[in-house]
């Protein structure tokens, strides 16, 4: 079973995803905890020069085909073996994360999105779930902590806003795939909350 | 005005690419000397992914999104501000290299290819040459360089036996905007030959 979790900066889905595999690892599964962009050694080369560098190093076309190029080596190399293993893959942002930031907001880039996504992707989890945030929240947690990855960091309140309503619009498009997790807890609860869902 | 110069590894299309802005800016025309992969910033850094490392390192697959993202970032940064300043742009490879060499060598990916074109690239070169050569002959003159750049360079007779086919097949698909140069001769009578064409 492939799970992905997705959610705005600052929601707490990095403690999720490793919550849920270390949950998961304890009732005798074997799991691949990964993320993305990045994920398998080419696709952390890609997420280099995707967070790295000033914020308009890339056009919203050119860094899709580099997240493009970075998940359909993830999902080579990493996930469908690990599937094909009969392992469990956790993974902290998959293609709904491409969805929402380049498809909602960086442009009217979403019919480019599904397309590319069909080419070369074709692949969704079984299972997402979406850890829901107050932006305003989840924005103070993400400035407290200081990744040293910058690209995407300094969009502020509104960017929040914006990508929020995209996970939940998204959660309707796909309503067979993606759950929303009440993320506004501290995250033994919502790690619970997640636990009574699966 | 927009000329690409393609031809098979050894072919002498980066000399040729080289003495045509020299002769291009003998006759007063502003002149961008350019090549692929990388040609701008953000693509030559994409370039060094490519082309350092291991064969395997990328699927065909990751590999065409990389090739995909460099171009888009090529043609958006450096060609077309060149081409709307009314400068010529000369460039040693585009589209048609991806085309022939992922496209007809490296798996049966010409329609991904194509469609990959289509959805993010969207322009042709105003005129492309192929410099045709005996594979046997460039092979040889490819050896005797050493270009530190490894990872397309071990391939051998049959593959750029295959790459010739490809770019004369790639002729008759687009006859008017693509032309044969015999490149079987010293680097100034080939040049000649495309002075006597332009």
């Amino acid at each position: 079973m492939f799970i992905s979790l997705e959610g705005i900066d600052g929601s707490g889905k990095s403690t999720q995803a490793r919550l849920l595999a270390e949950n998961l690892r304890a009732r005798g599964h074997a799991v691949v905890l990964t993320r993305e962009p990045g994920g398998s050694e080419g696709a952390e080369a890609i997420r280099r020069l995707l967070v790295e560098g000033d914020p308009d190093r890339w056009s919203p076309e050119t860094e899709l085909l580099l997240f493009n190029a970075a998940r359909r080596d993830h999902l080579e190399r990493l996930i469908e073996p690990a599937l094909a293993r009969g392992d469990w893959v956790v993974s902290d942002r998959f293609a709904d994360s491409t969805r929402v930031y380049q498809g909602a907001t960086r442009g009217d880039l979403r019919a480019l999105v599904d397309s590319l996504h069909r080419l070369v992707i074709g692949r969704e989890p079984d299972l997402t779930l979406v850890i829901d945030m107050d932006p305003e929240v989840a924005l103070k947690r993400g400035l407290a902590r200081s990744s040293g990855e910058d690209r995407f960091e300094d969009f502020g309140l509104p960017f929040q806003q914006k990508l929020r309503a995209g996970f939940l619009a998204l959660a309707q498009d796909f309503p067979d795939r993606i759950r929303i997790i009440d993320g506004m807890a501290d995250s033994e609860t919502v790690a619970a909350r997640i636990e009574a869902l699966l």
